[in-house]
């Protein structure tokens, strides 16, 4: 279904997006294992490249992404997952999303919503 | 703005969503020359992996797509470009998205709309 020798660490990006406001909340890479854990679980799950690890989004903060539906490109190596975004935030620095930044000129301005503390859901 | 340095082949991915009803149109990536060639003309330009080249998306179809709005992720390593499609099709296949299939049970359905012919477009 997904062609992963597309590239060499078998990791391939997941475009994530809210099931029904279409908002784009962040990107992510994943393996097939992360795939098949996705597929079975229904909970969004990625290959962390910083920590080298499976990680189900949210495992510490508890902002879990179920899966609504999965979108697949012509090319089969790149994909949508359409989620219900638990807690309403999918970014670490507790904005909504990921994308909270605007060009404007030569500068980038801070247009998205920040919806928690990221001090108080992950600690200092 | 951005950390072209993120990748060991200086590509950063481009999230490409329609900026009126916000459907993911499609995935592709750019380099530092593009990324200066689509801030200079409004129009979306990209790196193609496949020619290793400068690739203006639109060049051969006409399916040019004029920049709206770009917004930044919070690493610096993925951008959003909200578009405007002209010719109402992004991908090569002649759908309107890349992502015109959809996961079900073990099997990818198409859910996607088909807007063009490609060989009338591309040629044979």
């Amino acid at each position: 279904m997904l062609n992963f020798n597309k590239t060499k660490d078998g990791l391939l990006p997941a475009i994530v997006q809210d099931y029904k406001t279409l908002e784009i909340l962040m990107l992510a890479y994943f393996n097939e294992t992360a795939w098949q854990m996705t597929l079975k679980t229904g909970k969004a799950h990625y290959w962390s490249r910083s920590r080298n690890a499976l990680w189900l989004k949210g495992e510490t903060s508890g902002h879990v992404q179920l899966i609504h539906a999965i979108l697949v490109d012509c090319d089969g190596d790149t994909v949508v997952f359409q989620v219900e975004q638990l807690g309403d935030a999918a970014c670490h620095t507790g904005h909504r999303s990921c994308f909270f930044r605007k060009v404007v000129g030569e500068a980038l301005v801070t247009v998205g919503e920040k919806v928690f503390d990221p001090e108080s859901v992950y600690g200092k």
